[in-house]
Parts: structure tokens; C-alpha cells; sequence
């Protein structure tokens, strides 16, 4: 059983992607697809005359600062556009895609962060925002993922949660593929994006990070930054919930799942 | 086991046939809800800046035009908002409600309709479209919701279906839903609108029918004007495939599909 992270960034190429995923689950393999949705989300909230504003937590995390305009825009990028593309690309190579986000049969709950404490941009102090749909995963239905994959289906999942008052939360979708990669006893956890892996002098690619341990996590998420800061915590996350293998790996090339699978990436071990 | 369809129109009072069908499912019948996405899908592409255009068939159907850019902003509003509105509410409701569109699963199976011919509303010319993607359902895979259903979910569908070229493609709810309920086997499809059901005097709610029977149903198509012209085809489908009871039920009361369930509508029967 695999997990695959699917980056939501502006230059992924689905197609091989997907491409990729179907040969996979040709094999046999069960498979889970998680995606992200920054790109389809900035651009739907551009067009739509939203602003797309950031937060950067005192720990140096940046995430969508999710009102409750900026919820029903990412919603409708995650759970309807870039969803349903995966599902209908999917569909054509032949894989039997179920699209679910979190609210769907709870597949994943939540806690909102209600009070989150925020670096402001302009005047660099911290100042508390209390409007953010953003939550942390706290629990993940794999009963309802063993159902479809048992019965032939690769769910395929929008970063979106519910929260405990039933809200809807917008939720990091490293970090979802890591907490399902343990819910469902996942061999290993892929994470995409358009990087080679970790890399000690970014954005020097020939100083690739081949492998990690456990205890080496904490020192590499000091050294990662910008997006790759949280697909590191969220591999030391899945190594927590029990993940034997997590490997942040190249969408880039041709085969990026099977090039993960064999090793190809940053590979991070219990 | 009941189908019910949940108008996409501007007025209609999401909390009240979330609370009803919470009320249904706790009886212990099996729900499968089915939603229309018109207001939604209007509202979006006005934001958006996508001219929201109707396509009327030389026999009086009216439906939307959906070319490319019409079919994403159509997607966003039926797959994102609509759905996950109303399966978070369900949920807030204590439903255990899954999230579906036409394309996850193959739940619902289309042919394009890639010559259609329209009305043009200046002219009043015939004149053939080919950049729509409107479907009309052939296949229902049945055994998705018979999955989710036994393992005790509340499916929710969005009226969006695969082409046979694994296109997406826009179809309608209400005829969807016939086609769902015929699949599984449903006693009763309801089909709620903001009318007390069919009217012999439209707009005279005074004037209701109050049964049907399978070999009054051309009359009535005939006799329907407006969107409850679909409405009472959807309905003779129903017939067709064999739902034993459909029932056109108004969504504006309290406990709305509880009193369609009780005879209030126009009853049609087999």
C-alpha cells in the first residue's frame, strides 16, 4: 500500500503524474492519492477578486490565511477543480478514481486552529488572527479508504477536513498524506514536488540529501525552507504515525512514482 | 430505499432538507441525495466573468451551455461548493454523508450530446452547437452506492458525469436522479422544487395534480412548462427503469421529503 502526495504547485505535470499512478496500481498495488491545491486555489481567488494572503507562524510556517471567503473559494479549486481533473485523468488511463476530501464520510477530522499567532508581513511583530478556517488532523477514517481500495477503487483526496464543530477546514496536504499513510498501514509515503528531495545548499540540486533517519529529522527541518520546511515535518510526522518509509521525490521526470519507490529522492527511515 | 433530488435554485432552504433527511435516515431507510447545481453555477460564473448561457432544444428543454470554460466553473460550483455545503451540513446533522460526482467511481456514465441543436433565442432559428459538453446518463454503477450505503453512508451526488471519452460532462439532476434510483432500486424517488408539484394552471398552487399514472405522463410533459418540464420527463424515466413512485414534492414546507414520503405532491405510480 503506497501513499502519494501530488503537489499542487503551478508546475507539476499531471499528466505524468497520473501516467505514473496508473502503472502503479497496474501492479497491483493499492494506492492512495493525496493532492495539494495552492496553484488552482491562487488563481480561482485572483480571478474571483479574493485576495490570497499568507501566514507565517512564529516557527517560520507559511500557510493560506483562510477566511471565511478565502474557505468557500479553496473548496471549490480543491474539492471541485483540481479533484475532479485527477479523477477524470485518472479515469482515462484506466484507474477507478473515487474523489473524497475530508468531509466526506469524515474521512478527515480536525482541530481549527482558532487563535492562530501570526508574523505580520509589514511589520514583522506577531499579532493573534482569529478568522483562519485552518485546522490540524487529528483523526482519519480508514475504514472508509480499506473499503473503496478493497473493493477496486483509488481514492483520490482533497485537502480540505471537518472540523469538531462541523466546520470545514483547509488543512495541509503534506501533512494529510501523512497522517492517511498511517492510518492505513501504508508501506511507504511519496511526497511530490518540483524539487529532487531535500537539498543541504538549495537550490544547488547536486547537493541532494539521499537519506535520512529518524533522528536527523529535527535538524533537517531547521535546514528546509520555504515549502519543502513543511513536507519535511510532514515525513517526520508519518515516521511518528508509524510510516516505515517516506521519500520526497522529483515530479520533474519521467516515472516519478516508480523512480520514489526505487529509491530515487530524499528516503527517510524509521 | 429513497432517492431524493434536491433542487439547485436560488430558494431553497438547504437547512430544513438537510434536517428532514437526517430525520429520514434516522428511521433507518437508506438516502441517496442528488443535488442540482443551477444558482451555484450562475452565481460563480458571474463572478467569474463567464456569460451564463442557455441552450433550448427544438422540443422546449432548456439547459445550460456548456462549452470548456463553462464546464470548469460548472464543476467548482456542483463538485465544490454545492456538494460540500450540503454534505457538511448533513454531517453537522449526524448523516454520515459521502460526497460523489458522476465521474468518481464511473458512478454515472454519459453520452455527449456533440451536435446539439438549439434554438437560437434572436433569431428563432435552428442552428447546431458543437463545443457543448451536456451528457445524457446510460450507465449508473450501482454497486458504488450499494457499497457506501451497507457500510452505513448517506451518498450525495453532483450532477456531473464521465463521457465515454472520459470527458466530463454536465447532465441533469433531476434525470440523474432518476437514473440513480432506477439503479438501486429505490421505492421512491421525491423530486423537490419551489412548486407544490405539478400545476394543471401554473402558477395556481390551487390547481395541483395530485396523481399521476405511467400512461398520463406525455400529457403531462406536454401540459409542464418551465424547469418542470424536465421535472416530469425525469420523472417517466424513473417509470421506465422501474421506480415504483416519484414523487414532485415542494421543498419551501417544513419535514419537505417526510410529506412527499406521506402523499403530499403530485404522487406518479407505475
Amino acid at each position: 500500500m503506497i501513499v502519494i502526495k501530488v503537489g499542487g504547485g503551478a508546475g507539476v505535470d499531471i499528466d505524468a503524474v497520473c501516467a505514473d499512478v496508473s502503472a502503479v496500481v497496474q501492479t497491483g498495488q493499492q494506492v492512495v492519492v493525496v493532492h495539494g491545491t495552492s496553484a488552482a486555489a491562487d488563481s480561482l481567488a485572483a480571478r474571483m477578486g479574493v485576495p490570497a494572503r499568507t501566514i507565517q507562524s512564529p516557527s517560520g510556517y507559511v500557510s493560506r490565511y483562510t477566511d471565511p471567503e478565502t474557505l468557500e473559494v479553496y473548496t471549490m479549486a480543491a474539492a471541485g477543480q483540481v479533484n475532479k481533473q485527477l479523477v477524470t485523468k485518472l479515469q482515462s488511463l484506466g484507474v477507478n478514481a473515487v474523489g473524497l476530501s475530508g468531509v466526506d464520510g469524515r474521512l478527515m477530522g480536525a482541530r481549527r486552529k482558532d487563535a492562530v499567532r501570526a508574523i505580520d508581513p509589514v511589520t514583522g511583530k506577531q499579532r493573534v488572527v482569529r478568522d483562519d478556517y485552518t485546522g490540524r488532523i487529528e483523526q482519519i477514517n480508514g475504514a472508509l479508504l480499506r473499503l473503496l481500495l478493497d473493493a477496486g477503487y483509488t481514492p483520490v483526496i482533497a485537502p480540505l477536513a471537518l472540523g469538531l464543530e462541523c466546520e470545514r477546514l483547509n488543512v495541509d496536504g503534506d501533512r494529510a498524506a501523512a497522517m492517511v499513510a498511517g492510518a492505513i498501514n501504508a508501506d511507504t509515503l511519496v511526497i511530490l514536488s518540483n524539487v529532487p528531495g531535500l537539498l543541504a545548499h538549495f537550490p544547488d540540486e547536486a547537493s541532494l540529501i539521499r537519506h535520512l533517519g529518524k533522528n536527523e529529522m529535527t535538524r533537517a527541518i531547521d535546514l528546509a525552507g520555504g515549502r519543502m520546511k513543511k513536507k519535511v515535518l510532514a515525513a517526520q510526522e508519518a515516521l511518528e504515525v508509524g510510516v516505515p518509509r517516506v521519500v520526497l521525490a522529483d515530479s520533474r521526470r519521467p516515472n516519478p512514482i516508480r523512480a520514489a519507490l526505487e529509491g530515487e529522492g530524499t528516503v527517510i527511515t524509521q
